[in-house]
């Protein structure tokens, strides 16, 4: 098998070798009988085994207990497309108990994807079969891995095909017992139940036994009946060994309208698997010496050794969908001595690309009258999705619903509170998402609120994102660009946005680009060059004008991006400068635009002065609290002065 | 009022002036009628009101919602200590939704701890009356105003008080219904049902209105009542506008055994506020030129406007507990050509410091057999507490464990999962947390596992906390001694743990310091600093074996921690270097040690190398990862050979 790498933020096309070995057609007409389906759960069981066994490595006891669920799943109740299998209109399938990965890998074989003899090379460095999904595999949405996320990705999926898509696809999300204390799962649920998600189904693996001891719940399926109950859901407990049980259970799921449904199948963690099967001490560990004979064993059970399904082919009535080349319908338009907040023109711009196309969204978190997304919501209501205060669930919707190239969307809330969401954002990352991030309200220039408000780490957070793009656009008219970029641009991108107004520094037709930044001050002989971004931007140009007047000339930096650094910009004015650099940002010393800025000019700097905040703030006035961390314009020519004159 | 300025981790005493005006005693034993407690909660909506007002922003309309339950509380319920707000004995109080902060102070102004006339310089610089609730205040645990995470903390003041001090304190969390969407609350009641924490009570402020819409469930409070009774807790709906209906279910809370209770308290956004009662805008805002007649119309409701109560006072049962001078019980003790991982190390550690004190505790998220934390459980069951796969609320138990100086306590999980509670974490600074973590599973060395498991931004996150203190230990002695120092260390403490196994590079005598670095391997004429730790620390210490075969000598530097950084020991070693520095890290190259060397040596370095990770890695054996990344002994000889000699 041919091994894909591709860069984060890449085109998200695939060339995983498929091999059709069937005999019967990918949308047989004929559903395969119970016996069918018990002899497929056990030959999944028999690949878990193997696969890990050759691994050295791997959870088989965390797949047997879902053979059953996915043998159903993917050979009697999925629609699948075999020669596209994120065809826009398949069904969806996420496990996001990714540490079942080996049956999930098993299923795509069987039903013909690619030869089973693949799946020993599980977890082999360079092969696509990993030891969690990936996108890399030409058949996943998302990586899973990190507990708790996929149902929040399933939502965001099932939002766009109820109401964008309208199309018959339907969703299915597996979870396990352990990860259901994951408040993120709830988080999804109170979505999933309030927006009436009847094309999303969630399926609890009950088996009992957690990582290193048994759940807090074990097998009591009347308490899980109940929370999932009062969360909005059509709640079924099922035996999920039953072939039959979870035929009709997946079939009444299909025929509940207004409400999603959720199956609590009870389960044994290495169902079948004797004298492992319900015992603890087995999580994550290969079968071992005792492999073989289990394999046996497995093998005796199954009836027709024969056996070989497919899956049900698709319906194809997704609508094409186009969000290439997403612009604003006008260009910023601002007066010269207007003062905008960044945050405002964020609305401007998100309102204007969702005029150009209908498949830009916005969601936020209760926050939208801060952020200013709610402009694109007064402009098309339907452009927006409100996600309440639950930030993980936030980022997982806005994740789900840009698979599949369905939608350009970006998430909005206060900077600081992506903190609540920095695992979903990582695996965003794993998972090569294109989505758009607006943090509002960084630095301690929001004042008042005090510092649990206040983005002083997000800098540091987006940074530490494989491949991501992250803007701190400094005026509104860039802000506007960098939404615009954003909107085009793979990947993870990240938009730094303030609460302030602050003056307008470009041009309306400033054209601006992605690792480029702009000199706004400079002379034949500058001593310093500043750096920065935002608020702090305007402190420096203040700054220099007041130092010119002294007779020092300083150079004033705007970077734009911050990731990726406009490295040549940097060093060419560094070096004007004499090796002088000063950064100056409304952040935390680590991980922001200084250490950066400091890092990519290792070697070539003579003097760097670094302003930053330096411990938690308190509540006041936004120019009090700039002057307190010596941010404002005194505050850059005093360190100038101390420091280098 | 004098204002207190505590640096993060500054030893908790506060002086913040009370001033005790009261004719009647603390521990009144005269119960206050309902009219009293009724007037006054108009009292605390006219505080709230005025303080607002003179503030120019705020949250009136939040505090107006609770006040009859603030009252209740504060007047009736709690028994509270106004000479030591935070005594060991007395209840525990968390305004989770810290928005409605005016009305907190409010209740404790009028209680007596401070005069009401210091309301009025509420959010002002250098006023510890905040925006948001902190420890900068002697009457508050924990900051809060990042939404969702009071529960959490509660939890872990309740557990500590009935299954450690054994005391009769209880713990009242207040929360509201926009949070309450916050998985984390949900993380929360599954734990306090799980462990039966009957001296825990938590009220649902329904109020019906987020910031910027209606909440999902709006006065739904049927649906609320099933939710968090299918979550184990004995479920009391109420008119949270009737002091009597709220003191009969504080009342029946208190007499309810083995299970917690929520008071789900039926109320009005702005209520007894005409024309702003119940509707939308009003979040966040003072009531402005409405303010004056809203005041007066309150006024007027008042029955006696003479009315003071004071809080009843505490039974003082709880035990003296000194968590000073913790200690390894023995030293370190592993013979030099032995091969440990430093996850196991830790595990040896916290039992040693267990058995030398009683309150040295652990908490996990169903990893202990990962993470090794297992080991103080084995040791002593009742010091270790199994928070099952919810890291929000992991990091929050801790949190509140730690309040009042109860227990030192080491919270574990795989170092890339604290990404699920960064906003806990930075919320624990702002808290003035004395809360240790330990990260196992770091960077690509993990191997087979993939992406998803790999801790490669931990660096990044604890360093961008306020006053935090990052350890990476390179062998098992240092673990050892690391976690000692941690458990004595104020503030943020977070430890780097590895999963493979690695040589001892210590001996078991061998003192650390935080903030002091190890030169391992040193020659006369040095020509390049390597700077490491953990895994990669040994391979640098193999290339400079191979390269000083090949007679280019280089020095190799353990940090031993990242932050502080040892920057005198890294300058003058820098220097004897020749301003030659390579730093290799098995964490992605922003925010890790690279960034902290590179902008603490700015200035002074000649050639800067920074060998880390470049992108989302992928499965294969830890060997094998680490190559592909260069960061083994081969890549950093390589890396030299091309660079620099």
């Amino acid at each position: 098998m041919p091994v894909i790498r591709q860069s984060v933020g890449a085109a998200r096309q695939r060339q995983f070798v498929h091999i059709l070995r069937s005999t019967r057609t990918c949308s047989s007409e004929m559903a395969p009988s119970l016996a069918d389906l018990q002899d497929l759960a056990h030959k999944l069981r028999i690949h878990s085994i193997n696969s890990t066994s050759a691994a050295g490595s791997g959870h088989p006891t965390s797949c047997a207990s879902i053979a059953e669920i996915m043998s159903v799943l993917f050979f009697k109740t999925m629609k699948l497309d075999l020669k596209s299998p994120i065809h826009p209109s398949s069904d969806r399938f996420i496990l996001s108990k990714g540490h079942a990965a080996p049956i999930l890998y098993a299923a795509w074989a069987e039903a013909g994807l690619f030869p089973t003899s693949e799946l020993l090379n599980l977890r082999k460095f360079g092969n696509d079969l990993e030891g969690h999904p990936t996108p890399r595999l030409n058949f996943i949405d998302v990586g899973t891995g990190s507990l708790g996320q996929g149902l929040s990705v399933g939502c965001g999926m099932a939002y766009v095909g109820k109401y964008y898509d309208k199309a018959s696809y339907r969703v299915y999300v597996l979870i396990g017992d352990g990860e259901s204390a994951e408040g993120s799962i709830w988080e999804a649920l109170n979505f999933a139940s309030h927006y009436k998600l009847d094309n999303l189904v969630v399926i609890f693996d009950v088996n009992r036994l957690g990582q290193s001891e048994p759940t807090c719940l074990q097998h009591d399926m009347e308490t899980y009946r109940k929370r999932v109950d009062s969360f909005g859901f059509n709640a079924v407990v099922v035996d999920g060994h039953d072939v039959g049980e979870l035929s009709k259970a997946f079939d009444g799921a299909a025929a509940t309208k207004g409400k999603p449904t959720a199956i609590i199948a009870k389960t044994y963690k290495g169902k079948h698997f004797p004298n492992i099967e319900d015992l603890e001490n087995w999580h994550g560990k290969p079968l071992g010496a005792v492999g073989k004979d289990i394999v046996q064993h497995l093998t005796g059970l199954i009836k027709n050794k024969n056996i070989s399904l497919k899956p049900n082919g698709i319906v194809d009535d997704s609508p094409k969908v186009n969000i290439n080349n997403i612009c604003l319908t006008s260009p910023p338009d601002y007066k010269p001595d207007a003062k905008v907040a960044t945050r405002v023109a964020y609305g401007t711009a998100i309102a204007k690309l969702g005029k150009n196309n209908a498949r830009v969204i916005a969601l936020d978190g209760d926050t939208k009258n801060s952020t200013y997304s709610e402009k694109i919501k007064t402009a098309s209501v339907e452009q927006y999705i409100e996600c309440f205060i639950a930030e993980q669930n936030l980022v997982g919707v806005g994740m789900g619903a840009t698979c599949r190239n369905r939608t350009v969307a970006f998430v909005s809330t206060f900077a600081t509170f992506f903190t609540r969401a920095f695992d979903q954002i990582r695996m965003g990352a794993i998972s090569q998402s294109n989505l758009n991030f607006v943090g509002s309200h960084c630095g301690v220039s929001i004042g008042e609120d005090g510092p649990s408000q206040m983005g002083l780490e997000d800098i540091a957070l987006f940074r530490s994102i494989p491949g991501s793009t992250v803007f701190y656009p400094s005026d509104a008219v860039s802000t506007e660009r960098a939404i615009e970029l954003a909107a085009n641009t793979k990947g993870i991108c990240y938009i730094r946005t303030s609460r302030p107004n602050t003056p307008i520094v470009y041009e309306s037709s400033t054209k601006f680009e992605i690792g480029k930044s702009n000199v706004l001050r400079q002379s034949s002989s500058d001593k310093l060059l500043i750096v920065s971004g935002g608020v702090t931007l305007h402190e420096a140009i203040i700054a220099q004008q007041q130092l010119a007047q002294q007779g020092f000339n300083v150079r004033v930096m705007d970077l734009f991006t911050i990731k990726p650094l406009d490295i040549k910009g940097l060093q060419q004015n560094a070096t004007a400068c004499g090796g002088n650099v000063l950064v100056v940002e409304d952040h935390y010393h680590e991980g922001g635009i200084g250490e950066a800025v400091s890092a990519a000019l290792a070697g070539q700097l003579k003097k760097f002065i670094h302003i930053a905040v330096t411990d938690v703030p308190r509540s006041g006035p936004p120019e009090v609290l700039l002057g307190h961390y010596k941010l404002d314009a005194k505050g850059i020519v005093d360190a100038i002065k101390t420091q280098l004159q």
